[in-house]
């Protein structure tokens, strides 16, 4: 009997339900659910996060569906990647990510998992932390005029 | 045998390793632990949550510390407090409880936990959800002009 790995991937900034979707659904697939979390140094899609990285890997590593959380590899994506040897690999709704563009690479790299796009989390509330920022911008827009 | 049951409180608006820090001393405190989460119109005593009650819920009982989560009553907070009947309530380091006040109102409604109050989370990083706001603040400085 082996265990079935997952892998899951993000920055995590500040948790939010979306997240959490994404990882039950994640662990769903298998016995034991492996968290990436992203290195400050390497989230340049997207504003950079709020939180910093050790941080957000201990509140990921929190959560009940994860069995093992760990910061990313600085230079290599698919270090980690290597080393856990995933069974499948799961992205988020919302994530940049293209199966077209990862399969080669994990290939030459003789890893041949499913990959997995979890759906969004159809719920009105908080769920990206884009909004959850834009809210306490919007909330405590008087605080703004102390910066100035 | 009886399980030693525990109280946590709070609003638990951005969640961040001091909560955390707080739910798992509060569970090393006995076996199973009940965590009580204000609900969004009685917080009173500090600026309104950023976060809706539901989603601060969602994201407190998917911590692994937690057994159980709930909303505290609206109009009486020690109504879950009697049904749970705990062994012990804790109280967070910077959170407002008094034992001198809270005793005798626990006494009439016959209940005699021990009251614990756990200690600071000796760290550096954004243990606090008014520091995560004034990072958010001035980090994304520039959007508020958007406001004005």
């Amino acid at each position: 009997m082996t265990n079935r790995r997952i892998v899951a991937t993000g920055t995590f900034d500040i948790l939010h339900p979306g997240h959490l979707f994404y990882l039950e659904e994640s662990k769903k697939l298998g016995d034991e659910l492996f968290v990436i979390v992203a290195r400050d140094a390497n989230v340049k899609h997207k504003p950079h996060p709020i939180i910093p990285e050790d941080q957000r890997l201990a509140m990921v590593a929190a959560l009940k569906p994860v069995d093992h959380a760990m910061l990313g590899d600085q230079t290599d994506m698919f270090k980690p990647i290597e080393k856990i040897h995933p069974d499948v690999i799961t992205i988020g709704f919302n994530q940049m990510f293209d199966e077209e563009r990862l399969r080669p690479q994990l290939t030459a790299r003789n890893l041949f998992p499913e990959i997995i796009r979890i759906g969004k989390f159809a719920d009105g509330e908080l769920c990206s932390s884009r909004l959850v920022v834009q809210r306490i911008i919007a909330k405590r827009a008087h605080d703004c005029h102390h910066l100035e």
